[in-house]
């Protein structure tokens, strides 16, 4: 009999989230049955957008959404055998029972000298976030200027890094001096901490005279706000996260955007990832490749302890985190 | 020696425009040189865009910006002979001397019984904006569900009979219940008055309790917070016009709308007709033959005499028009 560690949502996220609202339980897990397998957690995924997801998807008492790596330590499922590494989406827990569905085998020839925690980052949901939108939204194109924000973070580095393979100029905002250092490493051509830049407008301006023709968005609120004034006429704008409006009790307001739409003729779309899974084996594939290659970089911020998970996950929310955040267990 | 009627802008508009905006002058014309016609106005387009555009491209003393039909009536310049009618940029003016360029000859078979004031609306500028905004923003489809508002207006009015004439529903919102009976006459599924509605949001939850594929906007502000919450996921939203908010003398606030955008993955893109320029011989043939046909209707709202271009203009950001402002001098 197998003992399962899980992170339940005790109650409700209302602001800022803090220890009150999660709660450690200790689950008894029943035996797998015919297609089932036990599944061991190895690095768990703390990610901006279940702060909001949770708000819509989960009752208090229910178990914390979110992605892990696991094996597999149990099996009487083919599919899976023992020793297998799987993405599932079986919430914070270290310990689950399932049937095989919605179980992604890792690529078969995972190198051994790359992490299998990218899993979760440049070679997983972050990664393919931040290709799609640069493909399938953008329609990114060689000699392009980028504007990425939180561009530090799981999607916002990645980002940045795939724009630069595809020969455009790049300019992040981020929210530390260490973390605009971390970026410019990477190749960022400019990078400015927000919090301390004074006047944004000035600072958009000053990384790039000549305006943006494209804008990568995951902070929200105000920055696009600013980003607007900035871009070049047809600019497009991935709308991918708003990370300044999750904590909001309230919704924040500011001037409608649509004026400036339209005298500067700028596309903007809302996208989640999963519009495109038909294609992620490939483009996992693709990502894999920039890293073998030493073009791509996935920078990861782990936390040790599946008992810090809520304070790894408030440390996303606070900005804490340089890459990618994972909990090792 | 032709003296021409002038209606300057007299000073710069703050808030709604009233007639100390504008000032009337005469203007003694020279005698057209080698290549050059003169022109006289015989029907003036007023806009709502012209709020707007003249903050920026004029300054106080410059003749109003605007497009007429206009009859040549002394030519110097073989492309124009007497009694020519042209479409002419060339502002609130009765007469006007200028050599050939920017001036489109009407259709050369324009029917006998349809106004020439029509190549001010339905196929003119209005009529390309709603066409482009329908074909090339919104990819509007058969079976698709369209909202409009301003939707007895010179644009609006338009796009619900494009959208009908392509096997679409349509829903629209306009300020009177004079407008929403005209629309209705024009073949719209569902209309309402938006003022006198209560809450817009329940309003257009009735009209199309499944939500919306497309929204052309032509209203932006408070309208496009409700609306946003109407669109089904994947929506596209055409930016056309944002008439709330032309007379703000501060810019209007509200809820920012990318987190939405985010979760129902909505696409919104900003856009001026002009962009498709290259395709308006072609698209003004489709126009009139949608006129011809009868699947078009051309309202218009004339006001008569030069000297009342500046009540006609009020009136249209004032909502009195149904379809199309026109003067006639």
């Amino acid at each position: 009999m197998v003992q399962a560690q899980v992170w339940n949502l005790a109650k409700h996220f209302d602001g800022f989230p803090d220890d009150s609202n999660f709660e450690l339980k200790v689950e008894e897990l029943p035996e797998p049955r015919d297609g089932e397998v036990l599944l061991e957690a190895v690095f768990l995924s703390v990610d901006p957008y279940m702060r909001l997801v949770s708000c819509f998807s989960l009752n208090e008492g229910d178990v914390m959404i979110g992605t892990q790596v696991a094996r597999v330590i149990q099996s009487n499922n083919s599919a899976f055998p023992v020793g297998t590494h799987v993405v599932a989406s079986c919430g914070w827990r270290t310990h689950t029972v399932c049937d095989g569905k919605g179980l992604t085998t890792l690529m078969a020839d995972w190198p051994q000298n790359v992490p299998m925690s990218l899993a979760l980052g440049a070679i997983g949901m972050p990664g393919l976030t931040a290709l799609y939108g640069i493909e399938e939204v953008l329609g990114l194109q060689e000699g392009d200027t980028l504007l990425v924000n939180a561009a530090a973070g799981a999607v916002g580095s990645v980002v940045g890094q795939i724009a630069k393979i595809k020969g455009c100029k790049v300019v992040g905002s981020a929210g530390s001096d260490a973390k605009v250092a971390f970026v410019k490493e990477l190749g960022f051509d400019e990078a400015f901490n927000y919090k301390t830049v004074g006047s944004l407008e000035e600072a958009l301006r000053k990384a790039s005279p000549d305006g943006y023709d494209c804008y990568f968005d995951n902070v929200g609120g105000p920055f696009t706000t600013a980003a607007l004034q900035q871009m070049k006429n047809f600019g497009r704008i991935a709308v991918c996260g708003s990370i300044s409006m999750y904590n909001d009790s309230t919704p924040q307001t500011g001037p409608y955007p649509y004026l400036t739409m339209i005298f500067k003729q700028i596309k903007m779309e809302g996208f989640m990832e999963t519009r495109w899974e038909h294609k992620n084996p490939e483009s996992l594939k693709r990502l894999m490749g920039w890293i073998n290659e030493g073009k791509l970089q996935g920078r990861e911020h782990i936390t040790k302890g599946f008992e810090n998970m809520p304070a790894a996950f408030i440390g996303v929310l606070k900005g804490q985190n340089i890459g990618k955040a994972i909990v090792s267990v």
